[in-house]
């Protein structure tokens, strides 16, 4: 093959021919899915699936045929991933995908348009446009919000404190993205419940301000905000003459899925003028079911919101939004380029860059599009409800067992618990060899400094009898009591 | 249909059932970007776009069948987006894409790992970190090199520049992360050149130091940083007391191309002990080539480098990486999560969240790893070569030309001029005529305040016949010469 001819072939074309040829390398890539393993994940350690990956010269001088390639990474790669649609894979908010997001990103990285400038993306730019609306009514924001798709929630979240850094020092008259922060930012909190992701201290460091500005409020059994704590740690604050520039609150905590009383807090932000930033990146979900949503109220009083399609939608990675209350808001970030978004552009023509902490951005509003137009509302709320029950049932599960005890009442999709005639170093024997052994990925965390077990439910299609399962087989997990060492714990 | 049975096929299984689901949605995808429009982009209004767009309600009630919601994207959004392997797309450093880095994203998001716990990316961490290796030897970093992925070249300046903050607070003795910005910050400065990437100044603005804590040095007329200009820039700085904590150089200027003399830069770095960044996000793709790699001599001596994958190595976005001289410098950036990284793993498990700024984080990794594996490094180093030779070809078209003239002789893939005889409003309209009417994405963008146009070549199935057309079209494109008004022009 001349080189012409064999570049062509590397490239994805839209022509009938190539278009062709993209369809068998792409049955052939799912083919490569097929793997003999089942399971949450293989047993190999992390010794083998190195030397298996490493035996793959990563360029090699002359170019491998892509089926064999494709069928190399089958090998060494996808049989030994973790599963997320598998029942035993309850460790992380680690959704299953759904089908049409997983297409779409065929279509994705075929047209590859980046979000940053109108001529890079000039319909999907529309698309994200789009999808930001029909967020923002769903929340329940004003009709002047919008939002933009961020690679994460840790990236939405620091995007939202972005803004609310911004905001408070434009009160001051300073514009902190040109000149710094300035004196009085040694003054400036953020607050958020002692169950706050650590992203809010990763944004609060990466700011400037340093973790410690982030100050943290008590919560109660729940994990959800404590009100009265707030309102003494606001009163602490103030006293010290701290200013407080935002409050995030938390719908959907990470580990107990707690969400905090976010009227309440709402009201309190505004009563100090403080941004009101939530963190939905777990239950953000829920505006998508007339039952749920409640449990959400007060989302629609935030400045900022951010919501995680990678979780509770069942998008791949990526797929995160930061909404923000008016879309002028996002003025507060605006950069001109004299090679993007210069302002003086045909009429209509959007650059979303000027929303973004990213340049070029890939176009995962097409995935969450198709999804949802998919999967339709009705059966999307039905889904997410199947879960939340599903969760109640596991931690009634647990209460009813003899070895375990819950940490928390349930909130959300995960479940947290601890066994306590086991000493900590017995519950971290118990997760790691599941996890070793590929019989289960179990989370395993701390609350107050209490280690714990936890499942975290994000696949639908898992049952009742599933859940009986799992218990059971971490139960089974557990040493002989006579070996547990009381004094060991903690 | 059962719920059960209609849940179940909306997420992608790996049994035999499940697998040719997904082929035969893949396939239906694949079709859907068989659209009859040609050339670089439809002629569609914002407006229209807007208008086809919103037509497609995002989440009705009921779902809609898979196969009707990709093909109402198709004809609304395929059939409108820019398509950069066209070879009238010349405006951005927007590649094309290779079909194996396409068809691993179906891979990627049905096995949907995610980078940031060993236990939800087992063999993925071990192909990422292999990644890394290859990268950080074919730069020529030391063996302890190591990287991590990000989602994109902004995302890499922001975290190496991260790195250089924190190294300048140890060294002070403060954690800039936990405490923040230390007063010494006040007199910190990041040191790069009038055309380097504005995500430098994004950075310095996110880091609470602000953009004018970027001091821009003058460039030659190349586009490169001068040397005398950076010498003096240097003694300013030190005789005003300040510190500058990083010194960015840039491998392949955003508009020129430019690559700045590197091993120059790094001593002048090393000589006041400053981090030295190379943002090689464009030009870093030539150490695949021997021909090339010349050019980017310097970059091995970097403590950090942005290689953008989604520029000249033909990746969908997003994949772009981080490289560190030493893999320890991420622990300026660890933070210990309660739920990820505990530090209490078996042996081996490596949680690459202690690298990132990211959390959840999609494994971008697999479809370089197939890309390079399929290319091969000497059709690769060719593909490379061509481009750069193209555009040495169009420079010298361009300066044959009666009505154009080079803005700065060429350095890599990007080629900036202009119609001397002409007013800015002149390439304005030429520029945004061609868009509008579908017939070109040229790029448009102003050096040194001088409004100029812009072909970016990233397409290497572009010929020397197909730049030849690109120039006659933009000449035809200008306004008769009695309708220049040399008073408006800048």
């Amino acid at each position: 093959m001349s080189d012409a001819a064999a570049w062509r072939e590397l490239f994805v074309a839209t022509d009938r021919a190539g278009l062709a040829a993209l369809g068998r390398a792409a049955q052939r890539a799912v083919d490569s899915l097929d793997q003999p393993h089942r399971g949450p994940r293989s047993s190999r350690t992390p010794a083998q699936l190195r030397d298996a990956v490493r035996a793959l010269e990563v360029c090699p001088p002359e170019g491998v045929a892509l089926d064999t390639v494709l069928d190399e990474l089958g090998a060494a790669v996808w049989a030994h991933g973790v599963r997320p649609l598998d029942v035993a894979c309850v460790a992380h908010l680690h959704p299953p995908s759904v089908v049409p997001a997983v297409v779409s990103e065929l279509t994705i990285a075929s047209s590859n348009q980046s979000m940053d400038s109108w001529d890079q993306s000039p319909a999907a730019t529309e698309v994200e446009l789009h999808l930001m609306d029909f967020l923002g009514r769903r929340i329940g924001l004003p009709a002047e919000s919008s939002g933009v798709m961020t690679s994460g929630g840790t990236a939405s979240n620091v995007l939202g404190l972005t803004l609310a850094r911004s905001w408070a020092a434009a009160e001051l008259g300073v514009d902190v993205l040109r000149s710094g922060l300035p004196e009085e930012a040694r003054q400036w909190r953020f607050v958020a419940s002692d169950q706050a992701h650590f992203s809010i201290q990763r944004a609060a460091a990466q700011l400037g301000l340093g973790r410690d500005a982030v100050v943290t409020v008590a919560t109660d059994e729940r994990g959800a905000m404590a009100m009265d704590a707030l309102d003494a740690t606001l009163d602490d604050l103030a006293a010290q003459g701290r200013r407080v520039i935002a409050v995030c609150a938390t719908a959907g905590t990470t580990d107990l899925g707690a969400i905090d009383p976010l009227l309440a807090i709402a009201e309190r932000a505004r009563g100090i003028g403080a941004w009101f930033h939530v963190d939905a990146a777990v239950a953000g979900a829920f505006v998508m079911s007339e039952e749920l949503r409640a449990r959400v109220r007060g989302l629609e009083l935030a400045d900022s919101v951010t919501i995680d399609f990678h979780k509770l939608w069942w998008q791949p990675f990526n797929a995160s939004a930061l909404m923000v209350r008016d879309v002028a808001r996002f003025d507060l970030l605006r950069v001109r380029s004299n090679y993007l978004d210069r302002g003086d552009e045909l009429d209509g023509m959007v650059n979303l860059v000027g929303r973004s902490l990213d340049t070029s951005r890939r176009f995962d509003a097409a995935k969450v599009m198709a999804s949802l137009r998919t999967i339709g509302q009705r059966t999307f709320a039905a889904m997410l409800e199947h879960l939340v029950a599903l969760n109640d049932y596991a931690a009634s599960v647990i209460v009813d067992h003899d070895d375990f005890a819950l940490v928390a009442p349930p909130s959300s999709v995960s479940c947290v618990f601890d066994a306590p005639h086991y000493a900590a170093h017995d519950l971290r024997r118990v997760q790691q060899g599941l996890l070793a052994d590929g019989s289960m990925v179990l989370g395993r965390t701390e609350i107050h400094s209490r280690p714990a077990l936890k499942f975290t439910f994000m696949n639908p299609l898992t049952t009742r009898e599933d859940v009986d399962q799992l218990v059971a087989l971490v139960a089974r997990r557990l040493p002989r009591r006579s070996t547990a060492h009381e004094d060991d714990r903690g």
